[in-house]
């Protein structure tokens, strides 16, 4: 499996892994894949650099990438403390009275941390300078097109800019800003995600940006049939995401079992968009705590980064609690296809197994 | 392009045109695909009857299909007149006053029809009982599995039948009540669709029913590269409608050019899944009139199959007003590609020529 894409970056397959774990990432790209370490988790720059000395270290030499977040316009912002001012009363009384339904227990004594401050711009910034600090090959934004004088400074240091699209307008618009690849991003992702599903949006972006620019197909993407459906659609590669939580090497992150008994009972119709995240459209796993959303009477979320501050508390409780059934988990229809949990070599090494084996079966049916 | 499929049907190419349009289909099987022709628009059986003996007439030889939109269990029903007892004065009021504010004439003196009698099981059965008397060699429900006694009666007169599945435990459970093939219809679909996108409803429901119970991919096919994308997760073959409605042939069935204009401009974005049209979910072209349903006041959609019977004269209206800022039109994400009329012969050779020249790429990628 080559694409131009394996050259650009010096890397084996064009597999791309978005994941929060660096234990991940670093398997990925040991495996021949791209490894992207999602940095929103780090709310300390300072911890965000110890790991990425640790991806240096522990990446056998091969590339990998990083994934911030980060608006292309600097919006309001401030401390938590400061926008938690704007969080209507109502909006709180919901989330506490919620969580006492759903039997989620208060975080023990001494433990609990702010909302997740990588949303807001000046941190998704500081991740940025600390990355440059170290070799990523690659800056993925997950919130469209990143400022301008970012992309000059990575590209300066030699890096590739890729930003997630969801239509073609986006896509095209992130080109002409100097976005070095586009990751289609369809319907069917977890996360953030538009309206357009994989099937359509993937040739509708490759042909939007034309023959110059690399696309990623995103969205539904985890088995070796799922790429030969990507790359048979136009991608010059794959961006994945939610299989790699299926993983031995994700168990450092994950600080308990609710989760993978979650993802592993999953089937691809256990997953909801909603805005209940961060304020924006957003795949989740369906839980009760998706659901409590979702009845009458419920409020409607609010604006981002304000969603993401109302609910990180309640998140770190739901969480910590581990209940599988409560879990707040963004992630994609492809949830149904986990259903073991296995080391990441093993996992790359089947979906280019099946990629394989799918391109010679389309020979058949072709008769070539 | 050559599967299993091809032989069972005696067809050149594994794809299956679905379209209301007898013109259409008997275009598409004359090219070397499967016409199939939708049943629910013929309220009289004998119209139907004359229709299938054009076919019968019209497609040299070569073998076509119909679809039916049949419930398995009788729902409560009646003619339009009892049932419209059923509907709220407020939906009516909103409908009116909706057609107003968006500048919809009446119809002229004279003109008008009944709601479309199709959606109920009475007339369905009908149009079997028509379709057996000639020789149709695929009968598709679009409604999920038929009864019983259908499915036994179109065995024993060699016919094979299909049934449409937006979910994997759908696909098994008609697979059970002995459906040949199962329809994989993925959210971007237009006309009813569930929740789960192509790129991961078709390889679950291909493993969910096992290798013995061809699957087609429908929802989002509309170029070679989609059809190679769709063989890929595993189908094999594809199910195939929007895009039939930008051929010449259909012109002998629309009743005006605002069609044409609404679907040629429209893109990707510009589909909406509603219950406005019958009451379960369905994709249509996002215009005023779904835009209007989706305002706050609108009421809430009635259930099926009071919804259609409800709306059957706006759409009358609506339709031969041929305001294309306006139109009803079941419609899927492939939309946003239909940007010409050509004729039904043009649209297949790009379909397989476009697979093949695919095939060919993904061999460079695998290397093979």
């Amino acid at each position: 499996m080559r694409t131009p894409l394996c050259d650009a970056f010096g890397i084996e397959y064009p597999i791309f892994a978005f994941t929060p774990s660096e234990h991940v990432a670093a398997a990925v790209s040991r495996a021949g894949g791209l490894g992207v370490l999602g940095c929103v988790r780090f709310n300390d720059a300072e911890e965000l650099d110890r790991v990425l000395t640790w991806m240096d270290e522990n990446t056998d030499g091969k590339p990998y990438g990083v994934d911030v977040v980060m608006p292309m316009k600097i919006p309001t912002e401030g401390t938590s403390t400061d926008l938690s001012t704007y969080i209507p009363e109502e909006h709180k009384k919901f989330v506490d009275e919620t969580l006492l339904k759903l039997g989620v227990p208060p975080l023990p004594e001494g433990e609990g941390r702010e909302g997740v401050l990588g949303w807001l711009h000046s941190m998704a910034r500081s991740h940025v300078d600390v990355a440059l600090q170290h070799r990523p090959v690659l800056i993925a934004n997950a919130l469209g097109t990143p400022p301008n004088d970012v992309i000059e400074e990575c590209h300066a240091a030699g890096l590739k800019v890729a930003a997630l699209a969801g239509a073609p307008k986006h896509a095209q618009s992130h080109v002409s800003n100097g976005v070095d690849i586009i990751i289609a991003q369809g319907y069917e992702a977890g996360g953030h995600t538009g309206e357009i599903a994989s099937m359509v949006l993937t040739p509708d972006i490759v042909d939007a940006v034309g023959p110059n620019v690399p696309v990623l197909g995103a969205g539904g993407i985890g088995s070796g049939r799922q790429i030969a459906a990507s790359l048979g659609l136009g991608a010059q590669g794959v961006w994945t995401g939610s299989i790699w939580l299926g993983t031995e090497e994700y168990r450092n992150l994950a600080s308990n079992q609710g989760w993978e008994t979650a993802f592993l009972r999953a089937t691809s119709s256990d997953t909801v968009r909603t805005r209940i995240y961060t304020g924006k459209p957003a795949r989740l796993l369906k839980t009760k705590w998706t659901e409590a959303w979702a009845e009458d009477g419920a409020p409607a979320p609010l604006p981002m980064p304000l969603q993401n501050l109302l609910v990180a508390d309640a998140h770190n409780r739901i969480n910590a609690s581990g209940d599988p059934d409560v879990i707040s988990m963004p992630i994609g229809q492809i949830v149904g296809r986990m259903n073991e949990v296995r080391p990441v070599a093993e996992v790359m090494a089947d979906l280019v197994a099946e990629f394989e084996e799918t391109v010679k079966k389309l020979n058949q049916v072709a008769g070539l």
